[in-house]
């Protein structure tokens, strides 16, 4: 899932390349390291990148590894429901019974010979016909994810397995800092880390059973795949789309009403990070001497704790701290770390003074 | 006097264009500034320019108002006195009595009408064959510059004049912070703001007395004006200038061995700046609502008290105080406003880590 526009890391992600094209904190784009990271188990050619046009288009640009038939192209943004469900009727018109890896393109993943083993378990497990997420192992009250709530007590796997599964008694929205203080006490809740895996023929009926509607278009988008229109009739089709997200439209449903529960969760100790804004980095990347984080050229003089991305020209300190500094050709943004989730209020800004150039 | 190569404003100058060449809290280049603060008295055919060849060559590219006979090039770098006798001896060859106003091409002056006004006195006074210099009324016990004692009590101008003449006493090197403020109380001191005024042929007298050996060789470099290798002479004869500032080699002395002194100053209440550092446009430049001083394009989200610089692209703060921020394409600086002077340890550290293409 490639189709993410956020602005959080604002003046480097702009609309042309969101997060998921940058390099923030890794060596590649988070969208390669998240193709690349799978390569020793999944092929260039059944990989699928959904997105919409433009950054189907710029990640072509930059990675030229994958075939033609790896794009799915959203014809416009309809949430993840509607982009996991295209992706599941173009999958299944190849091959229904195949096991669907749904990934969040704009993840960091420290430990990637960890998260190999575990995809491995969870691939086996959906071969079997079931729903598995990856669990992300709390290391904090965090409120600004999901959680699934899991039976630690329940281990479907075997003993000797990489890792337990454990069945999931329900998703739950973002908590309040009391709420998920009490989740990661329990020891039973787990971060929603948006991937999934299934075969597309049981996602399929998932959406047949909870979103009905959308299961009707979807497979009237089916109908017309390989039609010489497709994409005139898919742009119809999918513009009627409702826009709901997958968690929302399916998992928590699934959760709920099917007894008993039919996903399973890999509680995943990975180096999980979402990347969700600039003081994050400092969740993965290296410090220099001084506890700072940089990414390209920096002269650094009585400076520490900072966050400095460039990644283009030089970036100098001098005697401050706890700062974000990005410098980008056209444009630099220097707030305290402790305000990196206020980046939006300067894209606000920009758009109405209509900046086009620097959004 | 157009020879300066300081670094205190990376990245916002660089060796082709030093401090001299940056519009800096002015809408023109400080150079161009200086020399159009006095197009009102002095036309551009009477206007010299002294630098280095790649400095007359920035100046030429930007401001193509002066003929070429207003550049007089110096061959090497020899600090301010060499500096000011070729010019002398150059202006001398023309009419050795035309009055010189020498004057630094990188300040800053708020009030240019009075500006104006007390250089109309000072000509007249030099034409009358005087030394005269502007000294700038303190506002503060500044221990960055030298000082000028004149003697208050005795106005050697008519009472109708736009402003007061002083004798001067003194020349004094640049103080301790107790020594300014004994300077700044006893109303005696003025700042040496490094103008001066006085007929060619009485400078190269003071030269003479004062620097005799430069004053053979400057009178070599006459005898050779015209010729057509002229350039080859003065740059062998030029070389072996001694490197000595003006105030140095010829306004101490001069205030010190001729009794009585023959030096004037005019006290200038003229908005006068050296701009020495970042810092210092606080001093003149506009303030917003948030008093931060910004010149360029940018966003300011909950930020206070800020300098702010960019010459191309646009500068986002979110939620800082006190800083100077400066983007350019290929650098950005961050430091807070008292560390403006530090500038120089970044540019130090530009020079040992070889990257020549910031400097």
């Amino acid at each position: 899932m490639a189709g993410g526009s956020g602005t959080r890391f604002w003046p480097l992600s702009r609309r042309k390349t969101p997060k998921q094209f940058l390099s923030i904190g890794t060596d590649k784009a988070l969208i390669v390291e998240t193709i690349e990271r799978l390569a020793p188990l999944i092929m260039p050619d059944r990989v699928k990148v959904v997105a919409g046009i433009s950054h189907t288009q710029t990640l072509r640009e930059t990675y030229d590894h994958l075939p033609t038939e790896a794009y799915i192209t959203e014809p416009c943004a309809r949430n993840t429901a509607p982009c996991i469900g295209l992706a599941a009727v173009t999958i299944a018109h190849e091959n229904p019974d195949a096991v669907m890896a749904v990934l969040p393109s704009d993840h960091h993943i420290g430990d990637a010979e960890t998260y190999r083993q575990l995809v491995k378990l969870a691939v086996k497990r959906a071969d079997e016909g079931e729903f598995v997420t990856l669990g992300i192992q709390p290391t904090r009250p965090e409120t600004g994810y999901g959680y699934i709530e899991c039976d630690p007590d329940e281990n479907l796997e075997n003993e000797g397995a990489r890792a337990p599964v454990f069945p999931v008694r329900q998703f739950v929205e973002k908590p309040d800092k009391a709420t998920a203080q009490t989740y990661v006490e329990t020891g039973r809740y787990l971060w929603n880390s948006g991937m999934f895996f299934f075969k597309a023929s049981e996602l399929l009926a998932a959406f047949e059973q909870h979103l009905p509607e959308m299961y009707d278009r979807l497979m009237q988008v089916s109908e017309v795949m390989g039609d010489p229109d497709y994409a005139d009739k898919l742009d119809t089709l999918f513009s009627d789309f409702q826009s709901i997200s997958f968690d929302y439209g399916i998992m928590e449903p699934l959760s709920q009403t099917s007894s008993p529960c039919p996903i399973r969760v890999i509680p995943a100790q990975i180096g999980w990070n979402d990347v969700g804004h600039w003081a994050a980095l400092e969740d993965f990347a290296e410090f220099d001497d001084a506890r700072n984080v940089i990414d390209g050229d920096a002269i650094i003089v009585d400076s520490h704790n900072n966050i400095v991305h460039s990644n283009s020209g030089t970036v100098a300190l001098v005697g401050v701290e706890d700062l974000v500094v990005v410098h980008t050709p056209d444009a630099t943004l220097v707030m305290p770390k402790n305000r990196s989730q206020d980046v939006r209020a300067v894209v606000d800004a920009l758009k109405v003074q209509g900046k086009d150039e620097l959004l």
